[in-house]
C-alpha cells in the first residue's frame, strides 16, 4: 500500500489517495469518522475545531461498500473554504514552514502555510483509520495516548490490557491513560492559556497483537523502526521519536537492557521485559510495539514572537491567528493512525518473503 | 540519488550501490577510507576491528577518477570470509534480529545474523563519505560526535565553530567534543568491560552551512526531518532520534521554544536561537541542522543473556562472540555519514522545485 | 513529478493526483478542458460521449490560479454516477480485464470493468494537459494524430511543420493529418458499424522542440524510450509501441538506418534523417521524438463474442453495452498527452545530472 | 523484487544487484552461466565475444548455496579491463548515446559509450536467469527466439510445445525456431558482413504456464503489458515492442481479434485463439504470453557513418571498432531474460491483492 495526501487548510478539502488497499473488505466509514472526530477534540483546542466537523467521503475505489483493489480516494471537505481570499501575511512565523517554504518555492507565505498546516493530518488520520480495518481482521489493536504535557508526566501504563488502555484513554478529555488526572492537567493548560503561551508534550503508542516478522533486517530502508520513525517525525510539530526504552536505553547497561527470550507452550516465544519496544534488528519480535513522540508547543502565540517583514526586512511581530494552546491530544490521534498504517502495510508485505509462502500461493 | 547496501559480516565483503551520483566530480577515495577507518576505531571496540582494515574499491561508475553519472559500486572486501563454514547458533540472542529474522525467513540464525550485523554500516559510511564530496563543493560540513556514554554526559558544544568541533572530535579517543574528558570515560568503559557488561550512549550530529530550502512541506514523505529520522533510526542499535530541542521541546513553553526571526545585511535571515535544530515545517531553515540519536548497549555480552534453543525450546544461555563493550564512537561515524547522505541528496533534489529554476535550466 | 489516477466509469468521477508539479506556474484550465473535450470527440464514438461533458475541477494545490508545489488534484466529475446500482454481468467479455480481474481480486465483474474502463484515460489526459503547460514554456509542442484506421493508412506527414500538423489534425474529424481523407474514412467506419463490428488503428505522436539530454543511458529504468513505452502500452487497447522506424528498422540495413551527424552554426548538431525517432541510447538527441502505437479494435461488439457464465461455466454470449465503433481518434489524444507528461517529467529531472548545474544552483 | 545493473564495457566488470529475492531457494549458478554463454553466442558476432567468457560470481546474499532474503550481488568480471587507458573518441557515432550522453553529462564520449554499451545486458541476463529459478518452481517456461533477420522472416511456430520450441531453438546457430533455415540465414549474414554493413531483426518471446492474475488493471503503472514494454524497450537497440497480434491488431476487425472464452473441465477457462498474447486489461489471462521486439541493426559499421568532431565541429567519419554484424540472436537472450524477470516479479507481488489471501497468510 501507499498513500499520499493533498489539500490546503482553507482550500476545498483534504484528500488522501490510498493505493493497493486489498480488495474485498467492507469499509467502515464510521470508524474513519470517529477518528476524524477524535482528532478535532481534546482539551486545549482553539475555535477552528468548532467550525469544522470532519466527515469522510469515499470518492473512488469502492463498490457497494466494499474495497475493489482500485485506488481509494478519501475526501474530507472543508466547511471554511476561502484560500484565495484569505489575506497573505508579510512576516514569517517562527516555528513554521513560512520562511523556508516561501524562499524555496519563491511564493508568498499564504500558499505555503495553507499546505504546511496541521489540518493536513486529517488526511493521514483517514488513511490510518482505513488501514486499521486490516488490523482489526488480524486482532491487532493500536492505542495512542498522551504521556506528558509540558512538565507534567503521567504514570506508566504498563499494567493495562489493550481494552483497559482504550477505555481509560477514551474517558480522558486529554487522551491520557489516567482520566483521574484530567482536572489537574486542565488547570495547568488553562494557566498557560491565560499567559498567552502554548505547550507541547509526549505521545505514546502501543500496538498489541503484532505478529513476529514485520519489517526486515535486509536493507536499511526496509527496517520497521526506520519506517515508523519517518512516518512519525514527518507529522507537524514532532521533534523526536523513540522506540522501547529509547533515549533511556543509552543510559542502561546491556545486562539490564535486552529482553531475555523464553518459551511458553501456550504463547510461543515470550519475553520477561519489552525494553526493545517490540522491534529487534528492524523486525517486529511479537511483543507490543511501543513508540513515543515528542511534540513541540504550537508556535502560534497570543504573545507574538519576533519576526521581520519578508520584503522590507524590518522587524515586525508575527501575527496571531486563533489557534490551540495544547494540541497534544489531537496529535496523539495522528501518531496512532500513522503507526497503524505502517503496521498494516508491513502486514501486507510480509506474505511474500519466504519461498515456502510462494509455493503455496493461490495464484 | 539512491543507495542500497549488500553483503554479510563474514561474506566476501560489503557493497554500496550508489545511483544518480552527479557526473564530473573527481572522487576522493582517501576521504572514504578515512571515514571507514574512523568507523573501525574509537575506544571500547573488540578484536574484530583489528582483523579488518577496511578499504574501498570502486568497481563501477568512474572513469579516470571522475564520476560519470553511471551507478557507482563501492566494495569493501572482508579479510575474514568464512560465512559458509561459520557454525550456526541454536539460541537466538536477545537484542538482535536472530529470533524474528529466523522465523520470518524460515532460515537458521547464521544467515540472519550475517546480514543484520552492524558490519553492514561500512557500506552506509562509504556511501555517506561519497556524498560528502558533493557537500564539500557547497561548503557544508557535517560533524558527528559522542554526546554521552551511559550516564556520563559531555558538556554542550554550542560555542564551537565547525573547525573547532572537528579538531576537538578528532583528538578524542571517544569521538567526543571534549578530549579532556577521555581519561574519565575510558576508566568508566574499562569498569564496564571488567564486569562483562556493555554500554550505549547518545550521538549528536551538526551540519553547518546547509542552505535554506532542503526538504519540503508538501508531502509527508518529502519532509527532511522524516527522511533523517528514517535514515538514522534504521542504523543498527539506534532506538531514538531527535532534532533540535527534541524531547526537551515537549517540556518547553511556546514562547521559549521558537526561534525569533531577524535579518542581518551580511548574513540574511538570522535566528537568536536554534531550538528547531535547523528544520521547520520539514524544510531546512538555514541554521545548522542538529540531530541526536540514542544508541542502546551492544547486546552481545560476556555475561550471557537468557535464551532458548530454537528447535527444542529448552532454556539455554545466548552464546558469546567476541564483541565491543562500547560502540558509540563507531556509531557516531555512521550517523554522521547517513546524515551527510540525506543532506547531499536533498541538495541535488532542490534544484527542480521552483519554476524559475526550470526556465533558466541549461537543458 | 509523479501522477496516479483513481475513479470508476460510473462512479463519482475520475481523479488524477499530480505530485511535485513545479510552483509558480499559472494553470490554464481551458487547455485541460480542451483536451478532455477532444478525448470525447472523433468520428466513430458511441452515445456515452454525448452524456458526459468532461470538465476539470482543481481541488487542491493551487492558490489564486497558480501552482504552489503542493499536490494538485484534478477531478472530472461523472454525470452518470450509478456504480452501485448498475447490474453485474455474469459472462466475462473477451478482450477486457473482466475474466482475469475477477479471478485475481475474487470479485464480481462489475467492480473490475468499472475501473478497467477506458474512461480512466480522462485522468491521464488531464495530467498530460497539465504537464503541457511546462512544455509550452520551453517551446515544446507534442502532436498526436491518427496514422491509420484498420487497413486504411494515411500518407506520411514528414513535411509538415508543427503548426501545419496541428492545424490539419484539428480540422480532421478523425484527428488525422489529412482532413481531405475524412470522407473516405467515415464511409469505411460507417460500413464497419453497419456490420456490427469494430476497428482499431495506428496513432503517431511527434514531439517538436525537445532538447538534447532527456532520459539517460545509465540505468535500464532511466531510459526515455523505456518510459515512453510503458506509458503508452499501459493505455487501454494499445498492443504495440514503436519509436522512429520501429519494426521497420528490423528490415533496414545499418548503413540506411542510422542518422548521420552534422553541424550547423545556427541549429547546432543536425541530422539528415530521423530514423531513430529522436532517441539514441535512451536519451533524446535533439530531433523530434516520433512514436507510434497500435490500437486494437474495441472489444464490445454488436455481434456478441462467445463467452461462458462465470459461475455455471455454461456457454453464453458476451453482453453488448452501447459502445464505440472506432475509438482511435480518442486514443490519439490519450497517447499524445501521456507522451507529453513523460517529456515534461524528464525535462524537470534533467537539471540535476551534471555537477556544473549543481554548483550554479540558486539554493 | 527490484534489480539494477552497474558496470562498464571495459571496466572491471558488470554487476546486477537484486533486492527482495525470496529466501530459501538453492541458487543454480550453472543456469545463470548457461544464459550468459548463450548471450555471447549466435552466428554473426564479432571478436569481442571470443575474448570474454562470462561467468557469474555471487558476491552477497547467499549462504551455503541458498538465498537468504538479503540483497544478491551478481558479478561478471571483465577479462578486458582497460577503461582508463582506452582512447577517447572525438566524433560521436550515429545510433549510439555518444552525442546526447556527452552533452547531457558534460563529459567526453568514452565514459558515455562505456556505460551505454550492450555489454551491460550481461547484468540483465544474469538477473533474469536468477528470476527463472522462481519460475521453474511454478512450471513457467520462457522461450525467446529469433523471428526474423532483416527481410528474412521465419515461419510461425504456433504449433510447437514449449519443449519442442526450446529444443529447436537450442539447435539453431541463429536461435530461431527453424534450425533447418540456418544455412540460408548464415549465407545472408555473410553477404551483409562482406558489404561492411549490419542487420537487425525481430525477436519473439513466449512464456508458457503463466497463471491468470499477474499485473493489474487498477493503475496505469501496474499493468503487466506496460511493465514488459518498458523492460524490453530499454534494451539497447530495441525500437519496437508488441504483444499478441500487436501492430497487426490495428488492421484486424473486432470480431476476428478477440479471443472467445470457453470452459473445459480439465483446463479451466480456455481460448480458441490467443490474439491478445496472454494479457487483457493489463493482467495475464492464463494463456501464453507472446511478445515481439524489433531490433535495429548494430550502428558500428565497417563502412563508417558521417559524423563531426565534438569540439571543432568539422565533418569526420565515425570510427570503426570491431563489432558484430548481427546481434539479434544475442538480443533474443536478453529479451527472454528481462521478460522472465518481470513475470517472476509479478508472481511474487500477486499474493497480496485479495483480502482472502491475507486472512490465510502464515504471518
Amino acid at each position: 500500500m501507499e498513500y499520499r495526501t493533498a489539500g490546503e487548510s482553507h482550500g476545498q478539502g483534504i484528500l488522501a489517495l490510498v493505493e493497493h488497499f486489498p480488495a474485498g473488505l467492507t469499509i467502515d466509514t464510521d470508524l474513519i469518522n470517529a477518528e476524524l472526530k477524535r482528532r478535532q477534540g481534546g482539551y486545549g483546542r482553539g475555535d477552528r475545531q468548532k467550525i469544522e466537523t470532519d466527515t469522510v467521503e469515499i470518492l473512488t475505489g469502492i463498490w457497494r461498500g466494499q474495497s475493489t483493489g482500485a485506488p481509494i480516494t478519501l475526501w474530507i471537505k472543508n466547511s471554511d473554504c476561502r484560500i484565495d481570499t484569505a489575506p497573505d501575511i508579510a512576516q514569517p512565523r517562527p516555528g513554521h514552514a513560512d520562511l523556508a517554504g516561501s524562499v524555496k518555492y519563491n511564493l508568498p507565505i499564504r500558499p505555503i502555510l495553507e499546505r504546511a498546516s496541521a489540518r493536513e493530518t486529517a488526511g493521514r488520520v483517514a488513511a490510518g483509520a482505513l488501514a486499521k480495518q486490516i488490523l482489526r481482521q488480524h486482532g491487532i489493536t493500536v492505542v495512542g495516548f498522551v504521556k506528558s504535557i509540558g512538565t507534567f508526566t503521567l504514570p506508566n501504563g504498563d499494567g493495562f490490557s489493550p481494552e483497559e488502555l482504550l477505555e481509560r484513554r477514551n474517558r480522558s478529555a486529554l487522551y491520557t491513560a489516567f482520566p483521574e488526572k484530567d482536572a489537574e492537567l486542565k488547570k495547568m493548560i488553562d494557566g498557560i492559556a491565560e499567559s498567552g503561551d502554548s505547550v507541547g508534550g509526549v505521545i505514546e503508542v502501543r500496538a498489541f497483537g503484532v505478529p513476529m516478522g514485520l519489517g526486515s533486517h535486509v536493507q536499511w530502508c526496509d527496517k520497521l523502526d526506520g519506517k515508523l520513525a519517518q512516518a512519525v517525525m514527518s507529522i507537524q510539530a514532532i521533534k523526536g521519536v523513540e522506540i522501547g526504552l529509547g533515549f533511556e536505553s543509552a543510559k542502561t547497561l546491556g545486562s539490564a537492557m535486552h529482553d531475555p527470550i523464553g518459551f511458553d507452550a501456550a504463547q510461543g516465544f515470550v519475553r520477561k521485559t519489552n525494553n526493545a519496544g517490540g522491534i529487534e534488528g528492524g523486525i517486529s519480535n511479537g511483543q507490543p510495539i511501543i513508540l513515543r513522540a515528542a511534540m513541540k508547543p504550537i508556535p502560534t502565540l497570543l504573545k507574538p514572537l519576533e519576526s521581520v517583514h519578508l520584503v522590507t526586512k524590518q522587524p515586525m511581530p508575527a501575527v496571531y491567528e486563533r489557534s490551540d494552546v495544547c494540541a497534544v491530544p489531537a496529535a496523539s490521534v495522528v501518531v496512532e493512525n500513522v503507526v497503524a498504517w505502517e503496521i498494516a502495510n508491513e502486514l501486507l508485505e510480509a506474505t511474500s518473503h519466504s519461498f515456502s509462502v510462494i509455493q503455496n500461493s493461490p495464484v
